[in-house]
């Protein structure tokens, strides 16, 4: 019998997200039946969207209930298999969730798939998987991002905000792209590596000077802010917004663990007199085009257009440790746990 | 000689707009040169985005100067003219401002035309004039209203909302409209009248009630929200947002008298889960249609689809004060005054 461990949701997180919101518990496994395999979960990935899905609260997804395993995306490999269309030794991707094993008859039920042979399995976890795919659709679709443009993007290390950035930079051909991160070693990556314009380290400016920065470093204006975190960094983008200026509001990370949020953008208004729009979006709506815009991330990506980097810790005992790390902004690139 | 008394601003407001900060002047008109024509003004009309042309800020126009005749539209007729394509006794209407004659050479310079006869002349104040118009393409280009949709309206017994809304339910045929608007003789006016679905007084409500009477009236969610108020009105229509809804910002009443917003809508990232909307718009950038739509307008309104109402005031001393019935909620439809 394979014994299989599986953090489960604990409680609904009240304020900010901790370790004890989650426990492991061990299930035993049965024997495979005709039609099944059995997934060797080998990486999880994590993205912020997961904290909106613990809150207890109706969402875009149905929530996920203490006692559930914790719902995630991952990648494994095929360790015995009774289905011949999913052979042993195959790698996978899919909504395996935060466990060692999983049994499944069709990879489907995972919205999951086999992964090609070509670029590293773990890629499709993050620039080739959702958080590369949001940072697409979110610029081109939301942003419609044109060259010559100015461009913002906050949380521009992480795993979707550096595909972004660069997108607009090295695909598009903005004339000005600034990404805004917390630290130096981070904003070193975003002007050495990706090789934006410039980088604005959040940390080492109080609200003052982070709108002074903004309005430095625009003296032409935004035209397009993908955002993904919220709080003053989107009054001061709001705040030097051109006519016409598209917000794309892809996550507010900076107000996920407030139960209520203290105040909204205070200068929303200023998007009638420059005819702004700030649009949210959903990545999922655009499922039929994802194998075309994962094709074409790839080629940039080997092309070195886009620069990545993932950040791997391990240890299935520190899985809500490791999620943890997005909050704190501790993770650089892309964050993924080895088992 | 003829003697033209002009209200000049006086002072930028500081918070809320009083009549102080305008003052009156007298000045003498000279003998008409060949080529010019004397406007006598007979109607001021009064908007809420002339609160933004006053406060000394940058905004989507040049702002008004202290000493500057305070800007505005207006009607009159041609007294006397040495231009033959302005005849005396015509009805014009332009950018006239606070003043009893305006001398020109042509009205383009006041952004300004010739009425046609047919519909009474301060109806292109209105109904359709900047307001109509504003209602038109806010509802139908930016709000993209469909048959059958839920829609709400703030600020509706307005001269924009009332039209705004009438356009949703009676021309487009959305399934639900409701408006918001203080006071019980607006909201019967809003469901008698103009024959909306329900009405909402805010002012018999505190912030709790509004938010819970907006949820209520709409058990099937909002697709569109035509905003002129801002406040607590726009976050209970952000949390009942439908997937793919639209929030039309027309305008933000409620902000306009404080210097520095308290707060912006606190929970503007629903707009994330919802694939939301929030959009400003100028509704010059629509100069272009405007003839087109005014006709249409024109039509609706004389086929009783759209109910309107002037509030017209009298005395050429009462300018300021009857600017400041916008901000107090006491105009009912739209805003004039008769000279």
């Amino acid at each position: 019998m394979v014994q299989n461990r599986q953090w489960v949701l604990a409680s609904h997180p009240d304020g900010h997200v901790k370790e004890e919101d989650f426990s492991v518990q061990t299930v035993e496994l049965p024997a495979l039946e005709d039609g099944q395999f059995r997934v060797k979960v080998e990486y999880f990935a994590f993205e912020p969207a997961m904290r909106s899905w613990i809150t207890g609260r109706e969402t875009y997804i149905a929530g996920v209930q203490v006692g559930d395993v914790m719902r995630s995306m991952a990648v494994g490999v095929i360790e015995e298999s009774r289905n011949a269309e999913v052979p042993v030794g195959a790698n996978v991707v899919g909504m395996f969730g935060w466990q060692e094993y999983v049994v499944g008859s069709s990879l489907r039920e995972f919205a999951g798939r086999v992964i090609p042979d070509g670029a590293p399995p773990t890629w499709t976890l993050g620039v080739l998987g959702i958080t590369g795919l949001t940072a697409y659709f979110g610029m081109f679709d939301i942003g419609e991002v044109k060259a010559g443009e100015q461009v913002l993007v906050s949380g521009a290390a992480g795993a979707t905000g550096s595909v972004a950035s660069q997108l607009a930079k090295h695909v598009v051909g903005a004339a000005n792209v600034v990404g805004v991160a917390g630290g130096e070693q981070k904003c070193s990556w975003l002007t050495e590596i990706a090789k934006l314009d410039a980088s604005i380290d959040y940390k080492a400016l109080d609200e003052r000077g982070l709108y002074k920065r903004v309005a430095e470093l625009f003296p032409n204006g935004i035209d397009v802010f993908f955002d993904n975190v919220g709080g003053p960094i989107l009054e001061a983008a709001i705040a030097n917004l051109n006519e016409g200026g598209r917000i794309v509001l892809c996550g507010a990370i900076s107000q996920y663990n407030e139960n209520i949020p203290s105040t909204g953008p205070r200068n929303y208004s200023n998007l009638i007199i420059k005819r702004g729009k700030m649009q949210g979006f959903i990545v999922m709506d655009y499922a039929k085009d994802f194998a075309k815009a994962s094709i074409e991330l790839g080629g940039w990506v080997k092309g070195g257009k886009i620069a990545h980097e993932q950040d791997i810790q391990g240890g299935f005992e520190n899985t809500p440790k490791t999620f943890l790390r997005l909050f704190s902004g501790a993770n650089r690139g892309k964050q993924l746990l080895k088992l």
